[in-house]
């Protein structure tokens, strides 16, 4: 019996271009006084008449601007001092991962007794009440609907997720027009990250019906748009297509989640700074491959929603995936090993450790991994 | 250019048999003192477990139980005026739309300056303060999603719409156990009201790519369950399939809605009191043929999802479509005329003009419908 899940949603999702115009009335309607906005410079020119539309209601709006690269719990701490000193209402992050992430955890701390330390975890926030908009400028990382934050921790260089249904946000403006100018590589990178939530929450443990529908749709738009977007980056469709894609694979973050791909990506992230939607696309099809005698009907599902033929069987079908998913990575630019991008070889071990540690993730992969699984997967997409 | 929409989400959604459970805590976690609870006869021995647990925690439960047919405006009044003499803060609606609706509207106008008749109409309501709960206990109006209300106004005997984001409930338990002792021919017309939901917003002027998702998702498993549910009630995986699909019908009402189906049903739900859902069922089969040329394609995705074979072309599937559903109706023991059904024929032209002045929905139908067309179409459905 198919067992129940929970699935928290934002209370309002806007799609479509132009749709972050809805922000400034939004505000407006909930009464807010003063906006803290984290934003990125790529997009303040798209979103200036909005700002302008906030103040010109009367709301104060204090911003801040880029952050030096993937959130840290340093990050964190600057923005809350500021945000504080600013006392807010309000939190509002228009970025990608990293300024949706951080801007979900300074709106459910800032006015709250819990600290940081206290809530990485699962489930240990215990409330939220500042009003929290975020709006996506990558189709990637899908936070804008999920319940989960991703900071660096300093401390050990780890990446530490905060999971809880608070860190959902109020309000979503998912305007594919904010990821036009993204770059190219940018543009794959993240579109693979989103495409790696879709296949892993289908090929999961812990896989749902409800989620499947939400993972297929995803693998669909962005196998089905992501070439045109990379090779042409003011494609409307497209982008509009990749930013339902990372919608739907936000989607399947909060009920079910990443699993092998993601816990193997982070080593990637926290020692060489590679971006996290470039470490998922080196490891992805080399974790698929070791994952397809698991459940080649899965990823013979995944194989035709990524445009495969369908083979003799589930077996070559699944296999016929892998090869078109590595061959739409080569032509969206992507690099395919581990080794241009300057990882030692001799850290594969000490990596494979760190990864077997994020159990959260681990524990959804369709195999189990040992330490010795998890180098071998290391040393295939070396 | 897809043009942007907005979809209202209930901020919890759990889906599964034995979700309701949860109930108990999330009124406890929202700091609830007082549920009045808006329930019918039928599943009260399933949720004296959660009522148990509710009262155990300290909190107070007034309940009222089974309306007399479709919510009147009187039956919103005399609802309305018990929650407000308890006190209630938060309302739970436990039923099929027809519970759900008026619970919606209850909560919505308890602690308001607004009265019923003010908020008739699409975005008229200024807000909500009262705690809403929605679970159904049938799989068919998808109202637990949808920001929609319908009452019937017994000064004009016509049903009214009250259509606002702040309808949509806070907390949603989507248990197919609750469905589980559902008589066979309810199962079906609420089944194909569902269906109808799915096919009315894949088919509709107003068609959006999200929605689609959710309208294709829907009927195909509906489709697919309708009739195992109807014949074996206590097939559970078929309920739940019933259930989902019936959630994804209710997220098609919101951003996109329903069209010509719905508005013509109407008319034989308040001049004969004929169930809503059976009211579709006579009229969807026919009101499909004379749209079919409207759009070939989109009936002919529907065709496949509803299980037609392909045909040798779109016009063929689409009409394979059409057989297919009367079939699948016909074996679910659903009355195929209006005539079996003891309406007169000579009601026909009135309930035509009834049915055109429901411009929100004819306003979606693919077709303009004329007066001669809707008697057309009710005369064939006759």
């Amino acid at each position: 019996m198919m067992r129940a899940i929970n699935i928290y949603n934002p209370g309002k999702v806007s799609v479509g271009a132009g749709c972050i115009e809805q922000l400034a009335n939004d505000v407006l309607v909930c009464g807010i006084k003063k906006v803290f906005l984290i934003t990125v410079s790529a997009v303040l020119k798209d979103i200036d008449p909005v700002i302008s539309s906030i103040k010109k209601n009367g709301v104060e709006v204090e911003m801040a601007v880029d952050l030096p690269g993937e959130p840290t719990f340093g990050d964190f701490e600057g923005l809350l001092k500021k945000a504080s000193g600013f006392k807010t209402d309000c939190v509002v992050g228009i970025g990608g991962g990293s300024i949706m992430d951080v801007a979900k955890i300074v709106a459910v701390l800032i006015d709250s007794d819990q600290k940081l330390k206290d809530v990485v975890g699962i489930g240990l926030l215990t409330g939220r009440k500042t009003k929290l908009f975020c709006a996506p400028t990558t189709s990637g990382t899908g936070s804008e609907m999920s319940p989960n934050s991703i900071l660096l921790d300093e401390s050990d260089n780890s990446k530490k997720g905060i999971i809880s249904p608070f860190l959902v946000p109020d309000y979503v403006y998912i305007d594919p027009v904010l990821t036009i100018g993204l770059p190219s590589n940018i543009t794959a990178f993240t579109g693979v990250d989103a495409l790696t939530h879709c296949i892993e929450a289908y090929c999961n443990k812990n896989a749902h019906p409800v989620v499947d529908a939400f993972a297929m749709e995803g693998i669909t738009l962005i196998a089905g748009s992501l070439e045109n977007a990379v090779l042409n980056g003011d494609d409307v469709e497209a982008r509009t297509n990749l930013a339902i894609g990372s919608m739907y694979g936000g989607m399947c973050l909060g009920p079910v989640n990443t699993a092998a791909v993601h816990a193997m990506a982070y080593p990637l992230g926290s020692e060489y700074h590679i971006a996290h939607g470039l470490s998922n696309a080196l490891l992805l099809p080399y974790v698929m491959e070791f994952n397809l005698d698991a459940n080649y009907q899965r990823y013979a599902d995944v194989a035709v929603a990524l445009g495969a033929g369908e083979g003799n069987d589930d077996i070559e079908t699944a296999q016929n995936g892998i090869l078109i998913l590595k061959n739409l990575l080569k032509r969206c630019g992507v690099p395919s090993s581990m080794k241009e991008l300057g990882v030692e070889e001799s850290k594969i071990t000490q990596m494979a450790q760190s990864a077997l540690k994020v159990t959260r993730l681990m524990m959804n992969n369709l195999k189990e991994i040992s330490l010795d699984d998890a180098i071998t997967i290391y040393k295939n997409a070396y």
